[in-house]
Order: C-alpha cells, then structure tokens, then sequence
C-alpha cells in the first residue's frame, strides 16, 4: 500500500540525517496521500542505520494503524492534526536541529533579517505560546499540533506563505507540498536561524537597527513564491 | 577474558572519535562486568588510529590489573569510584568535548532548556565543587569520583536520571547501562550544552525568560523514561 | 561557444558546493570573455546534483541570450552591471555565505582585524547601502548592481583592491580575474567575516582595542599583491 | 638531502589540512636537523592539492637555500629566528587556524579555563606586542621572529612549557620536538583557543569566576610533562 510513498518518506527521512538535521533519532518525516487520507510516517525510536522503507508506518487521520509492525512516532498525533487542519500541505517533518531548536527554548520569533528569509517565508517564524500544565498532561501531542493551529489562525498566516513554526521550548515543525520539499524548508529554517543568531550579535556591536525592510520581504518573496515569479526555470 | 566487552569498549571508543567527541586522545571509555567486578578501559595515551581490541586493558574493583600489557587510562580511579557507588550503572565514558567542556570550566549547571534536555535528564546537569588544593595534590582522580558521588548524594540525584555530570574546570564524565549508551549520552550531552549556551545568548537579545516548565520536563522525562514510557518500540 | 569558459564556470559553481559556501542552489558564479563581451552564468535555480556544463547560458552584455535552453540566473543583471563597470574583473561570484551574509544583514562593513584580511583586501569590505523602495520595485537586480558600483566610487575603491562587497540586507558579490579567483575571494571573504565577528566578540570581554595598523595593513597587502610582492612563487 | 625529513616536513604540511587548520595556502611547517644545522620548509604559495615532498626546500639557519626549485615560505626568516633562539625546539608550525587568529587580532593571551589548557601549557598561551612601524616596513619576518622571543625572555617562559604563541593583529606559531609534535600542538591550541571563547561566554550569563586554579593547573601539566609524569604509557 503507498509503496511510493513509503519509499518517498523513507528517503526523507535519511536527507535529515545527511543534511545534519537529526542527532539519533530525533527527527521525523511524514507525508499524506490526500485521496485515501492515509499518512505514511517514520517507526518511533528506530536507528536510522537499520531503517528501511518497509518500517514505514500507515496511519489514517483519526490515528488508527492502517498497516505497518511497529509503533509509529511518538508525535503522529501533532503531524495528523497539521493535516486535518492546513489543507495545502502535503508533508511534515519535525527535527530538533539546534539553530532553530535553540529559538524555540528562547521562546523567540525568527524575525526576517535578510533576502535569504524573504526567499522562504513572508513574515518571522512564529514560535508558539508555551502549552498549558493542562494541555502537556493531556492529550500532549494532539495538544501541540493545536498550539501551532491556533498560532497561525491567531496570526491570520496561511501555512504555505510561512511553512516553518518553532514549538515553545521544544523544537521546529516544517511543512511542504511534498516531503522533499518539507525537509527542503526544514534545511533552510536551519540556515536561516543561524544567521539570525549571528546578525543579532553582529549588530548589537555597534548598536545597527536590524530588520529587512517591509518592500525587500515583499519583493523577495515574491520573485520566488508570487504571481509573476521569476526564480528558477517555470513550470520545468 | 571477557574478549566481547573488550570488542564492545573499542568499539565505543573509536565511536567518540566518529561522533567528534574526542580530539587526539582526550577521551576513554570502560564498562564493567558485574559478575566478577572486572572493569575493562582504554589504555592510557594511545592513539585510535593504532589501538585495537586486544589492547583494553582489564582491572578489578581496586585498580589491580587483571590482564593487559599497558598501563590502562589515567582516569581510571575515578571510573572504578563511580562503578562502586552507583550500582545501576554498566559503563562510563570521559571526554573533552568542546560545549559541555566549556560549561565545566565556567563552572556552571547545563540548565534544563527544553525538550531534548528532558528527554535526557530530569534535572539540570550538576557541575560539581571545585576539588581543593588537598584534594587535588593527594588521589587526584579517586578524589574526582569522589566529588562526583558528593555532588550526586548532596542533591539526592539518582544516576540514572541523569546520565552526565560536569567535573569543575575540567569535562564531562557520562555513564549508561552498557558502553554504547553511555556513548550515546555523551553525544547528546555535547548537543545539549550547544543548544543551552545558544538559548542563552538569544533568549539575553530581548530579556527573554528560559527555563523549561517543571511539568514539561516531566513529562517528555516520562514519555521516554518513565514507567509508562511510550516513545520507541517498547521490548523489541 | 565558449566551451572551455563553459567548462570552467560549471566547475566553479561546484566549488561553491564543495567549499561549504552554498546550500540548496543559493549562489551563481558567471565569467566574461572580453573579447566577445559574452558572459557565461549559471541557470536560474537549477540544483546543483543534476547540473552540468552544457547548462550554463551565454547572454551579452545587455542581457539577450545568446546560448541555453534555460532562463540565466535571476541574478544577471547584477553580473552584467558589474561586468560593464568594472573593466579589470573577469568573474563574479554571488553567494549567502552565512557569516559574510550575517554582516551584510546586519548592516555592516567587515573591519580589518588583522594580517589575513590584509592579505586579501587593503581596506574594510564595504556593506552598500539600502536599495531604496522605488529601487526595489524598480528593475531591482539592475539596482543592486548600480548600488555596488556606486558604493565603489562614492569610497573612491579599486575593485581589484578590494574583491568583495556585501549587499544592504542580502548577502557578498565577490569577482577575480577568473572565476577560480573568484570563487577563492569567496571563501576568504567566508573565513574574514568569521574572524571579524569572533575577534569583535573576544575583544569586547577586555575591551580591548581591535582593528589592524595601517602600516601592517599595507604591508601584508603589498607583500602579496603590490609591485614589489614577494610572496609565492613570482610568475610561475 | 634529508630526504626523510622532507617526506615529515611534507607529510606535516597535508596534516595541517586534513585538521582543517588551513584554508587555502595559509600555513607553513617546517623542521630543522640540528646536526647540520639545515631546516627544511614549505614553498612559498603553492597549493596543497599539487604539492609534493620534493617541493619541500632547504635553507641553512642564515635563510640560504640550500636545495629547492622554489621559493621558501615568506615566513621563513621568522622560523629560523626561532631555530636559532629556543634551542630545544625540532620544528616550528604557523598556521591562521580560526580561533587562535581571532584572540591573536583582539590582542589578547588565551588564559588557562581548565584541565585541557593544563595538558598543553603551564600557563596562558601569551599574545606578543604589536610591531612598530619601524619593524614592519624594515625585516618584517625577521621582526616577527624577534618579538617572539622578546615576549619569552620577557616573561622568562621556556618554550617547551608552553609551545605556543600568538602574534599581535596576525596569527599563531607553534612548536616542538619534532614537526609531528607541532601540528599536534597547533590543533590542540586551536581547540583551547576555542573553548576559551566559549567559556567566557558561558561564564559572563551568570558572572561566574573563570580561571583554572594555580594547584590544578600544576597538577594537570606534570602528571602529563613533569618528571613523574603518568600519563600515557612511559617510554614505549
């Protein structure tokens, strides 16, 4: 069943590893076939050394195992709520890649610094409100999947002009299209961080007003991701 | 004697070397067995490139050596401390690395940040005291055992709630329930200390409070190590 | 036509990739032949796994495509610009590099800290100022170029003096007299940046005085690039 | 010639880059045969990617080249001041390893934070003063060299107690008793330049005292290099 896909999300999954996004087992990719509803997703705590396509987990959206013989990763139920709730997207991938991870136990946004940010994203990266006692001794992963759901609806951010949200002391969640293009942004979200961290500390030596102007966002963004985009090859 | 942990300690050994934790020789690892008390560890100053499995060295409970031709690792008063006074551990690993050495020389706790520090230890990482001038001319590394064995009575810090402790101006010391764990925890140590000091460096940009939660740590301490754990595959 | 130009400014590009100082397809390296007046550029957003020399577009000085099938670099009016005022250069490099682009962001020149920047520029690297909002919504990319040379002559600059420029915001241009020399200033401009911002940060904690002497800062200029250098092996 | 010392001169040369310890051509190794008062040294200039033993040049201890095709390293009138001052010394490395670099262009000595820094030195590896006007647009190497050994009788430091140093606004040199031995000694002055950062930073969040005490340090250094040393496995 998704034998495509399964061999798709297993490939994802090692690009965190060669990528330099995981550190043992933490990280996790999945995607959605949208016609049968069904998500493929990493085995929880299993070695990317002994891995296959075949350890990949079928989960519907309510979280009933539709196929696979072991458990799926302990945070399915946050990538099934991304799923029920942001139509566009077609993949998700949660890492604990340090720059980023770094933001999210600050409890900080990613502000935009410079073009590279306005080539990926519209706006900062959220970082979530903290959840609840209430919420963590509940339903803990359903719950953050909610926290990210009502940050963006809060907000008014559409998932695909920002697809990168930072979890409240905890790590970032990325999405794309398809689960290439998840971990694509999961890569740059990392990239981006990083610089943010170092333009702060460069600018503060000489006390420099940070912050990419509103028209240079718009522009970037939008030579890439708009209407008229010019980036790239088209339709190629 | 006991030729497959010989195997298992080399191999961790080389594994610090991998995972660049170690640089030239600044690293041992040993494990103990603990049917008879022998403890086998890396020999003193030799170089990876040209160490093999036949060169671990096996010594008793007293530091007496039981077999090998070189003089084992100049630490390993403070291995042979740690294995008879904390019962539940089967192997502990020393190293210089960079991040988490650095916290040990500034003399500071790794403070618990977020969720990659919960599901690692329940606590912040203790920095132990500074040995005294005393302690320090006498049995130099029984004493650093020593202090590390204080420092965990004094808090009521269970080992194996926290797989790691900084010596004061000096590094790391980590353990587990066999070599390649406590390997694994000296490799997460480095990443968590990475993040700490990052966190705090961006959370300082806009006076941001850091910290995690007590009932987050709880609870991702839990869902991994608790009773009721449900992260990973359970028994397999 | 042009092959070997072809040929050499593929390999460039890879270098970029091999060097660290590109991720994904964020960067571009062109070359001119000046008898022609033909440019050589990478293809817009192609990834640099499946590129090869046949890919790379010939366009003029004016921007019409002389040979390719694909669309140049978004990035080409900027090379263009460079080409058409800077007489003695035969390559341009653009990058992201992070530590150059986390100076550019935050708005700043790279000071001459010490010995290896005099060896590579004989002043501060320039950070242009910000386009501004007609600029932007403008022909922007032509812009960024006009900004670059405008920068130059305003500071009265050599641009075979100083082989680098970082852009309000975005991220360095850096040209040579072919692109191997090129992508070379790019990584020693990667390597200054990185130097600056740690000496800035090591300097602060004594607040020590930083910034090389004049009379040194021309000394290891000249000696490597002046009338009288002496260093390497003279003309061989 | 001395044709086993060129192979070590050479086979030290490609260590320097397989540590990444240099970028481009941007360090030198050389090593001297005390019987004949012949040292052998880098060419100036030439990439590693195309160097080879026989590169390697002889110069005697008044800088006349001896045997070579090439040129030798520009820096080679600051080598053999220091041949001809510190006696015990076999071999003398410079490198612009990142770290060092940035503490040598701050101006600043790298103070002893812990038990790493106490393996390697007795002491804080010290920063020269800046040259003069004067001694740079006169026999600038030579100066360098000069300086050198100004700063050590000043501070009456014996060399092999501490085999490093850096120089004002420029970069490290390093020694031993063989070129094996000084690579060596630039990769672990590199790592201690590193952690020193570090744990300044860490230690200023919570104005913690840093500095390694006196009797530690002691202690550290000669059960490494004293005349009971234990570290290691003896003579073999």
């Amino acid at each position: 069943m998704l034998e495509q896909l399964k061999q798709d999300v297993f490939k994802a999954n090692m690009q965190l590893k060669e990528f330099g996004l995981v550190v043992l087992t933490w990280g996790n990719v999945s995607a959605i076939d949208r016609e049968t509803g069904y998500v493929v997703i990493k085995p929880s705590g299993v070695p990317y050394e002994t891995m296959d396509a075949d350890d990949m987990v079928v989960v519907d959206l309510q979280g009933n195992k539709i196929e696979g013989d072991l458990n799926p990763s302990s945070d399915t139920p946050t990538h099934l709520e991304l799923y029920r709730q942001f139509a566009d997207i077609g993949a998700v991938v949660h890492t604990h890649s340090a720059w980023a991870t770094s933001f999210a136990q600050a409890g900080r946004d990613i502000k935009a610094y410079g073009t590279t940010h306005a080539d990926f994203a519209n706006r900062s990266i959220p970082c979530t409100r903290g959840l609840t006692q209430q919420e963590v001794e509940g339903e803990y992963e359903l719950n953050t999947g909610k926290v990210i759901v009502e940050c963006f609806n809060k907000e008014n951010i559409k998932p695909m002009d920002c697809p990168a949200v930072l979890i409240h002391r905890h790590g970032p969640f990325c999405w794309g299209k398809n689960c290439f293009k998840a971990v694509e942004n999961a890569l740059i979200l990392e990239e981006v961080a990083k610089m943010a961290f170092r333009t702060e500390e460069i600018a503060e030596i000489e006390n420099k007003q940070a912050g990419i102007e509103k028209y240079l966002l718009d522009k970037h963004y939008n030579r890439k991701h708009g209407a008229n985009a010019y980036y790239g090859q088209g339709n190629r």
